[in-house]
């Protein structure tokens, strides 16, 4: 794949390759997608890009990416202002958000702590958290929701400290068996968990 | 995936996931990764695009992309300018450079005949083939590469047509079992094909 007939092209199909998850061939298959359109696609494609980068806002609240400093979801009388759900980042919110079980407010982190990658508490949106609940008397409980990895517990056990100087609840979200999956299949790790944490059974269970 | 919390990071997404094989979760991930680097990056990554679609040239003689107007493989004194490998586009002229079976010269059509998606003889290269071939004596063969698809042949059935009137050898490359195969494997048409095109036995056959 490194015969490229044309430097600009070569140029054009590193930039993509660049994109996590995409190699060489899918880049070059893109790139040359992209020259089949006309000037004006390829520069509308170019300016949003662009565009978004320069223009982006986070919401002042809860940090989520936005088009105004207070976000739709802060800014919503419907939403339940006594909980907070702490997530890595805004695909968390979406996520959460298609689920339609939650009616609180969020807290984008922008990330979790992971001294492999060099991301410490301070290089996340830690303070701010603090900041709001020390502003608010509203907030009665904070859900963690962050990855069932090392990096998520770490930064699990970290923000538990920190907001245990708070008068609120501390929950974290469910660990188990996912709805569907077949038990013989499951890690032993989320098996013994989902045993640890087993709940009261209720006839009525929907999902 | 429709809650999105900006719009500008919704137009992002949209146009990310126009590119082919793009979907909208791959897009926003994507999107995400080119917010967390910086301006000069985006930057640079834009205009990469902007630039090659602007500035592409296609070699005057075969219409691969290229930054000259007579192309590298066409400017090169070391390929057979006896031989013209026909291809649908750019991506064929990198994988057959990669065996590094061929020396001669090639020619990209653009595309391939296909009535569904509106792609007739004259929105291809083709007149342009036939112009090349009456300009030079030195052309003794045109080989045919294009998919084993019903589109490849009728692209090939209308280029040995017109290509035809010249005195000149037209080749198709060999379709048969891929190397490394199981025979079960293969699809019937495939095999069918590969038992009437049989070659002699070479016993010295590397590959």
């Amino acid at each position: 794949m490194e015969t490229f007939s044309s430097k600009l092209l070569q140029t054009a199909v590193e930039e993509f390759s660049r994109l996590p998850g995409i190699g060489k061939k899918t880049a070059l298959r893109l790139v040359l997608h992209m020259l089949k359109q006309d000037g004006e696609t390829v520069q509308r494609f170019s300016e949003a890009l662009m565009q978004l980068h320069s223009e982006v806002v986070y919401c002042r609240e809860c940090h989520n990416i936005a088009d105004r400093s207070l976000c739709d979801i802060c800014s919503s009388p419907r939403r339940d202002k006594s909980m907070i759900c702490v997530v890595e980042d805004l695909r968390d919110v979406i996520a959460i958000e298609n689920t339609g079980q939650y009616h609180g407010l969020y807290h984008v982190l922008g990330g979790i702590i992971s001294p492999i990658d060099g991301i410490g508490p301070d290089d996340l949106n830690i303070a701010a958290l603090e900041k709001r609940l020390h502003n608010t008397q509203e907030v009665r409980e904070v859900i963690l929701a962050l990855s069932t990895t090392m990096e998520g517990d770490t930064t699990n056990f970290y923000l538990y400290k920190k907001l245990n100087a708070f008068n609120i609840k501390i929950s974290v979200i469910a660990r188990g068996i996912a709805i569907g999956d077949e038990l013989e299949y499951a890690d032993e790790i989320t098996l013994g968990r989902s045993i640890i944490y087993r709940t009261a059974y209720e006839a009525t269970t929907t999902r």
